[in-house]
């Protein structure tokens, strides 16, 4: 399945993600068309189309996959019968297996296993007796959490020594859950990718993160790593896209530990928030990338022409934006939010040193 | 007057520079209102609001004044009764002295006369009668052009030795009109620069442009110019953005003489298609220093980080999308024109040679 420009494509999922994404498929002549429930969604702005309706509303689901010729996602929490609804009626990348995985931290671990990639040490807690077996096997400080529907530090808890378990386990709300040994890690990266219909691959340089309360801080480019360790990254990344039969961007989350071992935190079916940098320090951002890749066209080139650190601004730090604007090198992106609620995704600044051709 | 996040910007036309004036205003969180009389706009997908009506429907101006914060152009021929009926209803930038004289060629001419700026030799044209006498002043072969409404070698007759008068004096509609002298040029260079609203000013590097048929083919970065003539040509485009008090991008097209003396061959009072490589090889595009200039806010940095050469795809030239997107360094861009008409221009080509940074 090819695209021609001109062509109509559906996003599930109206907020910055999938608003950058309709940014992206304009510079390249497509159309788009956004699903969201939510009725003041950012991506609408930059829409030629958008639905309003829940993921559970079949007759808005129909309607949808008629007008449009590709679906694809800003986010991994869709349902999964939204997801087989909409694939018998059109396109869908990435497809369903992609996200059956990840939206299902157990299903995550359990295909790291199977591809002999590390992981933390876990086990799964169905219920609170599972807690204390787990404990046993994770040791303290351990994290719970819920097997799914978690992002950004959400539906999860820290097990310290002395702290009451089942206080715990109320915490996330009593959900299905898995309880994961706290790694004690030299640095965070990620690497974001694209894999094509016909199984080509991209990567972009790793990316080094810094999380704060559990969600990304700051992404710094180039990270401190190897060459040697870069590639084990990127061929961890490439073994799970494969395994996934992933079309579109895929970002794995790792942790570097002291020695140098790799072992992967989460992954993310979709343009990610360690890719943003690419908007500004790449020949291809990786929104543009993710079109390329489910339209059935090249991967686009991802030579890194920058230095670059990407600072999430959250909350009130969007306040800042007419200083930022004033900071030669910063490129400020600001996703038309109108409540700047704590801790919410506001914007981003990319702060760019290029190499300058004079 | 300083627009804040979330405030709303109406652009005046709706073709491919609006939209890119719409997408770069997106990304900075602003709102967009496209207003166009034609109904298929390629600027509207990608809007959160459009006006369909004609530029004398004064009940549909004043509505849209009243809907948008502040109005931009993205083309010079917006007839002056209709920019002071909405400068009287909203802000507007550039104001109307950028586009009454970039209306008009002899008032172009006349301004460059009294800044002491080189044009090519002219004569006023405002009937047959008048060719004889122009003709004298410019000799042949010389153009003759209309005084309004031309772009892209529209309203233009070439008069070459033996060429009956006559016939371009019908050719161009006997229109009022000049005669300009044919100039025998080394290169064609342009500036494209931007002035906020408090004065400053800032200009990308100079590009080196080529035409096809009057209509441009290429833009090369870097220009093959001294930095005394760079200098001298941003000079020049500064000149005349103070004396038209010009706020927004303005872009000079000029002749390099074999001398290597300039001559102002016209102006633009907006984003510029000779500076659609600052999309790809600038840390901020015009786009967005036009939107920064209007909005109040400080101009972006114009540092370019790569070579690059800009193609424009004309009619046809769109078919080969597929194939330019498969080449490395390649950006593609396309409109979302529907029908690729012989000449229409449906997209550009930013090949872009970064200095890679791994």
């Amino acid at each position: 399945m090819t695209l021609a420009p001109g062509a109509t494509v559906g996003i599930l999922g109206g907020g910055q993600l999938g608003r950058m994404l309709a940014l992206a498929a304009a510079e390249l002549g497509l159309m788009t068309h956004i699903y969201c429930p939510e009725a003041d969604s950012p991506a609408f702005a930059v829409a030629a189309a958008h639905t309003v309706a829940g993921y559970e509303d079949e007759a808005a689901l129909a309607a949808f996959a008629s007008a449009v010729d590709l679906v694809t996602l800003e986010f991994e929490n869709i349902p999964l019968a939204t997801l087989n609804f909409l694939a018998a009626r059109a396109p869908l990348a990435p497809g369903a297996k992609s996200l059956a995985v990840a939206q299902d931290r157990l299903a995550e671990k359990t295909l790291m296993g199977e591809l002999a990639i590390g992981v933390p040490a876990f086990a799964e807690v169905a219920s609170q007796q599972d807690i204390y077996s787990a404990l046993a096997r994770t040791g303290r400080p351990a994290i719970l959490k819920t097997r799914r529907m978690g992002y950004d530090g959400k539906g999860q808890a820290v097990i310290r020594p002395g702290d009451d378990l089942v206080s715990a386990w109320r915490a996330i709300g009593e959900a299905p859950a898995i309880l994961e040994a706290f790694i004690r890690f030299e640095r965070e990266i990620s690497v974001v990718m694209a894999r094509a219909a016909d199984g080509t691959m991209r990567a972009y340089d790793i990316a080094e993160n810094r999380h704060v309360n559990g969600i990304l801080a700051t992404t710094t480019l180039p990270a401190a790593v190897t060459p040697e360790l870069a590639a084990d990254a990127v061929d961890i990344a490439e073994r799970i896209a494969i395994a996934l039969d992933h079309v579109g961007v895929l970002a794995v989350e790792m942790f570097v530990l002291p020695g140098g071992d790799l072992l992967v935190n989460e992954i993310a079916p979709r343009v990610h928030n360690s890719g943003h940098w690419t908007q500004d320090a790449s020949l291809t951002s990786q929104f543009e990338q993710h079109i390329r890749a489910i339209a059935g066209w090249p991967l686009g080139d991802t030579a890194r022409h920058s230095d670059v650190i990407m600072e999430n601004l959250l909350g009130a730090d969007v306040d800042r934006w007419a200083e930022i604007l004033a900071e030669p090198g910063a490129r400020l992106h600001l996703y038309g939010k109108a409540e700047a609620r704590p801790g919410r995704k506001m914007g981003h600044v990319n702060r760019v040193f290029p190499s300058e051709k004079r």
